[in-house]
């Protein structure tokens, strides 16, 4: 293999065959391709795309890089959920149980936080005792027991991409709609699943900023799905406000968990009906989408995706601490003005956070698990002048106290009319 | 400096200022910067170009990497010429010795041959006992006692050229117009010249196979030195047939020196008479480009030029040697119908003549500086079936021989009527 030859026909908008991409995927992953010539075809691909089969090629090339689960010993569907990163998203924590209660497995392979949107690992270790870190024997394990597991991704899990993932972080690579869609599909291909639904989010909070290039990735996403053989549904959805009330990690738990309990917030319900809907028809459970919606309300209303939930928490070593686990000491912001809430910045909201020590800036930091911010009204709401629009955890650093109030101060947008209604749920595509 | 940050704003065509780009350059020539953001940011202005001011900057940062020299406390004016390189071009070697001779000097700074195109230093060292390699007093010794010194280029001489350069080598991005000239102009600039002559290649030998593109680089050139307070000219000369009919080294000398004695084949003393009179318009000592011309075909002449050149190989060592000194066993190519020449691809005689071991296709291949190639017949000359249109030297290996003549045989199209006359200098930007 000749990798300037490579760089040099990708750069004037040739195709490279799978072989070619396999090659240069094994070099990477192997040191035979340099850093600063994988470097010079990341950019190239960057500017000039991958078409389909070049897309399906480099996701089958990277997801071989590491182990491939077979889950085929284990009885019935196999779904994960995806999103592509929100603000205030505990969506995963509950929709698992949910969905593993209506008889569809879900082995999930989850991330960490980085920057302002929040992680499910770092959510999950929220609870005293709970390990994302459970081998492969142990996964099986707990996912024949009671349906469901939720882990961090494993050194073997696509090695691949890690690689590329952390060259394209320092070389201005990282926005690119199919390296995106092969580093996201790589790692969930290589679970053993049948089906995946995506939640693509998009606003002000979300990595994709517009529908249209939002849309483009969920296409994207959808297509390489399907030319590995899997079914796979992309929902596009609003992330132009944080979900439900609360931003941080253990308080997020508390909210997931108030879902499951059957009180949840509006939009949280909504959109785990839809995700968990859908999954139920790509697993088998479900004969269509409404069937779907409908069975997945009922074990939210019965407690068994509660139950479930229990069991699994418990399976990981885990446990459910009760109400007091997160300090109710708080800080307020209060509303400048009277009128309606139009929109709160989901993106600022999650600097504030992060400032309070829920999140992290790099790899390496640790997380506050207790830190958190309460968005007392939400879009749509009424709000008056001096009264409180939010709540946070209370620093003990006067600046940081400061910065948070002005970044969520900053967040709310308050306008005289209600704003029209803005549906959670964008777009599907299938 | 951060430098993600630059790479992100140069690939979505934003524009980086001179110090963001002195600071990269430093970088590179420090290791502060690394190879793969190196890499992908010349990816990045491989796509998106760079705008006058940054070229400035970036030649201007590139140049004073290194050592510039300050050739200010030698009289009279001080040009140069850079050829973007062809095949037979001899050009300098005749050029800078008949400029001197009219009172300008030439402090030339050339490169070697690599791939089909020759270099003006392995030429030189076809002189038993020729020089290139003097350090910088026995340089403006030799320049001051004879007005001209030919030698190659010294490690102190715009570093970060060598380390950019050796990079695009390997990661698809020489083929940049912004970064060409910018690499061209550093390592001229650094030369100490009030002046620069440029003689940009279009054709099949050359490496802008195009007049769009040549135009296009001239242009590129020719602003940078301006912006650097440089007189500058560039000249678009024809290169869809080798210069003169020697190719080779030894060979290529005994063809100059024969321009030097007044008998040259008539392109080399037009585009010789081209250059060369407007090297002195720039350097002062002709008052209009006719009246430079006059003065160049005056020296070569009357020897004054040829005895220039004596002078400059006696100060560098060498010496001239008598005609025999290339063999002159040879092997023939005949022509396979009668008519007239249409075209010679110069770039496959380049290749024929680097198969018998005149040229190297990697910088440490060593040269046969005895090995030729002539073209009996050129563009426009009636040739019979059968009778020979070019010679070689001997190969004593009978592939070697095979793939030459095959080379030079296919090099040739050959029609019923005389081509129309092309002109050698296609255009002139100053």
């Amino acid at each position: 293999m000749n990798v300037v030859e490579l760089i040099r026909r990708k750069r004037d908008g040739g195709t490279l065959s799978a072989e070619e991409i396999g090659a240069v995927v094994r070099g990477v992953t192997d040191g035979g391709v340099t850093d600063y010539q994988a470097a010079a075809l990341l950019m190239a691909i960057y500017f000039r795309g991958l078409d389909g089969a070049e897309l399906a090629a480099l996701t089958d090339a990277m997801l071989h890089s590491g182990d491939v689960l077979d889950l085929s010993d284990i009885a019935g569907g196999k779904v994960d959920k995806h999103s592509t990163g929100g603000v205030g998203d505990k969506i995963s924590l509950h929709l698992a149980p949910a969905v593993a209660a209506c008889g569809v497995n879900v082995p999930m392979i989850s991330g960490r936080g980085l920057g302002h949107t929040g992680g499910t690992l770092d959510k999950l270790e929220a609870m005293p005792g709970f390990s994302v870190n459970l081998d492969e024997s142990r996964f099986r394990a707990v996912l024949r027991k009671c349906g469901m597991a939720l882990i961090g991704q494993t050194e073997k899990l696509a090695p691949a991409d890690k690689r590329l993932y952390a060259l394209r972080d320092v070389t201005g690579t990282v926005e690119s709609i199919p390296l995106i869609a092969a580093s996201i599909m790589s790692k969930k291909l290589a679970e053993g699943i049948d089906g995946l639904v995506l939640d693509v989010k998009v606003g002000s909070g979300a990595f994709m900023k517009t529908t249209e290039r939002a849309r483009e990735l969920a296409c994207t996403l959808v297509d390489i799905g399907r030319r590995a053989g899997k079914r796979v549904t992309a929902f596009l959805t609003d992330m132009d406000q944080p979900l439900g009330r609360f931003v941080g990690n253990a308080v997020e738990v508390a909210e997931s968990i108030a879902v499951l309990e059957g009180r949840g917030e509006p939009d949280l319900v909504e959109l785990t009906l839809t995700l968990g809907g859908e999954m139920l028809v790509l697993g088998g459970a479900a004969k269509s989408f409404d069937e779907g919606r409908q069975r997945i309300a009922r074990v939210l209303e019965d407690g068994s995706a509660l139950e479930r939930f229990r069991q699994c928490v418990a399976l990981q070593g885990g446990h459910i601490p009760n109400k007091a686990w997160f300090p109710s000491d708080h800080d307020n912001v209060v509303a400048g003005d009277a009128g309606y809430v139009q929109r709160i910045d989901a993106e600022a909201i999650g600097m504030a956070a992060l400032r309070l020590g829920a999140g992290r800036t790099r790899k390496e930091d640790a997380i506050d698990h207790g830190a958190w911010i309460e968005l007392v009204k939400k879009v749509g709401e009424r709000v008056e002048r001096g009264a409180p629009i939010a709540l946070s955890s209370r620093s003990n650093d006067a600046a940081v106290a400061a910065e948070v109030r002005e970044r969520v101060r900053g967040a709310y947008t308050v306008g005289p009319e209600p704003p029209p209604a803005r549906p959670l749920v964008l777009e599907v595509i299938r």
